[in-house]
């Protein structure tokens, strides 16, 4: 068949609206409709050359949502109809990892998922003129259509709006599924966020969920400190107009450090700040933010000796097929929001107005709307 | 009273024997008859004047064991001829510390210990001539007689040889309780241990105890295979004789990574070799080595992102009152082992030998019995 697709044919330059041809779903996979689309960081972060295991061309997006068309032969989970959120990190629930309840980095695709391609090695795009189009994050959300294996499909209600929960694909989950999944908050616990972007707000009303008492958010922007407050937010801290030790002012605001601290920037430096922010003797700090390749992080030994754990988190800790039908529940009960989140919303054909959006810091989240 | 020392008069010299002034308990305090005391590597990072932190004159010595002969007003859970251990992580079960679960590092005489000096400011030991001579770590054993606070001394069993149960102050404790408190090893885990001195031989036992699958020693040393696995050790490694990557080859032998890592050495590169050789999604590290002052660790903050842990940890993660004695009870049942490890026994005026040993590599433990 064919579909429109915002095709990134080089690393740096805009993605080109155009017609691409898709294969039908093979054994295992199932053809989805994508109804709408969130513009992650990620993105960009391909798009624009930085990430450093970038293939091209390819079919960027990977927070999607849509409606099943065709199931492949074996497909037993899903049907025609069926409501789907694409996920990057699958859950086959029989892999190594799978089977082991300390994480949710199912590995049963992630060679050929690294490499733009289906698992049989082989991709269903291709240009009109019959050259491949390299999948992205196994999703590749930026064409009206695509396909998936089964495993990395969420099932989810029907009644939940697709240009809303598109944004569970990726931003929400890893916000909130870091609280709830990695760093397992407490009630009453005392959290620090840094970076009040679509990731950091998530966490914040994750923090928020988890019942902590203290949810301190740092940004250089001031203009965050609404959108934190919006999502329960207790206290901004802007880097630039304290006087002094960031590090110190957070542990005196804490009363003794973060219970919590959650790093959504991406900044090695950054993530130093937050470790180091942490109450010593139980203290936790979790990386959320995605580093320069090649960027390391550094800290003494002591920090840690003295009782602070430093952590990591990708898709929030999340199952997919599990977990991400569980949060479009509560955002249809109420229990989290995402519509004033989603700043903007464009047609395919508006899609890189989306990324001059997130450079300007204008938007919290851009969706795509087919 | 008087009662004879080995006084660390100034960094970098040997210690000397001889007699010092030691004032009877005052309130909330006990006055103890060491028995025996072993030689830690903290002792010489002390004495030699590696310590920042170390202050002079003092009298080391934090791994002992010995008799309650009396007690200051106010002491209320010992009595004179019960047997203790010093334990220089004190316990009040009153502070901040130690009514959270997840800490042992009781808060509360935690800045006069680490001036050298008793809760009320003052020290209790004095030369002949009476000048005040420090505390230190709160314990001081290297003394005949030394004061401490009651909430520092563990109450163990009396039927225990005191020339053994010393290194459960320090060594065994840290050892097996960085596996058992901090770590939390599972039976079945595959667990690697750089350093195979007092502290990493004590991990081994540790994880031998918690039913561990694998346990790898990493030692430069090839004389420490034999004792690696006399304690439970099933694979040795010597990373001076292996081509290629250590990390690589550690992954390799267990199979796609530790579950559980441990730095008993206190080398910053071995910090980052444990981190990087635990398994992706779920591999936790120890750093339980105390690293050069100033030394930081580093790493790609992927190795976190992708589901591995740093941790460190200190005093094995142990409650001295409520968790020395319990360990004292696993030596006398014959779950863990201690007479081996203790390879040398010496009088308190062979003490500088103690250390010469040390920096040999050819003892294990030695321990000195008034
Ligand atoms: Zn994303
Ligand atoms: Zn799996
Ligand atoms: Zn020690
Ligand atoms: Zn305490």
């Amino acid at each position: 068949m064919r579909t429109r697709a915002a095709v990134a044919f080089e690393a740096g330059r805009p993605l080109e609206v155009t017609e691409v041809n898709l294969e039908g779903p093979k054994a295992g996979e199932v053809l989805v409709e994508i109804k709408a689309t969130g513009l992650c960081h990620t993105d960009e972060f391909t798009r624009s050359g930085a990430d450093p295991e970038g293939a091209f061309p390819a079919i960027l997006g990977h927070e999607g949502a849509g409606v099943v068309l065709e199931v492949g032969p074996g497909v037993t989970s899903l049907e025609p109809g069926d409501h789907v959120i694409p996920l990057y990190t699958p859950e086959c629930r029989e892999c190594e990892y799978c089977l082991n309840p300390k994480t949710n980095l199912c590995q049963s695709i992630r060679s050929t998922q690294g490499q733009g391609l289906m698992p049989d090695g082989t991709s269903r795009f291709s240009t009109l003129d019959g050259k491949p189009i390299l999948h992205y994050m196994g999703c590749s959300t930026f064409a009206n259509h695509t396909v998936l294996p089964e495993i990395a499909l969420a099932k989810v209600r029907k009644d939940a709006p697709f240009d809303k929960i598109c944004y569970i694909g990726c931003g929400v989950t890893t916000g909130i599924g870091a609280v709830i999944n990695t760093a397992k908050v407490e009630i009453g616990s005392r959290c620090v966020v840094f970076g009040l972007g679509g990731i950091g707000l998530n966490v914040i009303q994750g923090c928020r969920l988890a019942g902590a008492n203290q949810i301190i958010g740092v940004d250089l922007n001031n203009d965050r400190k609404a959108w934190g407050e919006r999502f329960g937010m207790t206290d901004f801290v802007n880097p630039s107009e304290i006087e002094g030790d960031l590090v110190g002012h957070l542990v005196e605001l804490t009363g003794g450090g973060a219970d919590y601290s959650f790093e959504c920037i991406g900044n090695v430096n950054v993530m130093r700040a937050a470790l180091e922010c942490a109450h010593k003797g139980w203290g936790e700090s979790i990386i959320i933010g995605v580093a320069p390749a090649g960027a390391e992080i550094s800290t003494r030994p002591f920090q840690l000796v003295t009782g602070r754990t430093w952590k990591g988190t990708a898709f929030g800790g999340a199952r997919g097929r599990t977990d991400v039908p569980k949060i479009v529940d509560w955002y249809m009960q109420g229990k989290i929001e995402i519509d004033p989140m989603i700043t903007h919303t464009l047609s395919l054909d508006e899609i890189n107005k989306g990324f001059d959006l997130m450079h300007e810091g204008a938007s919290i989240r851009a969706v795509v709307v087919y």
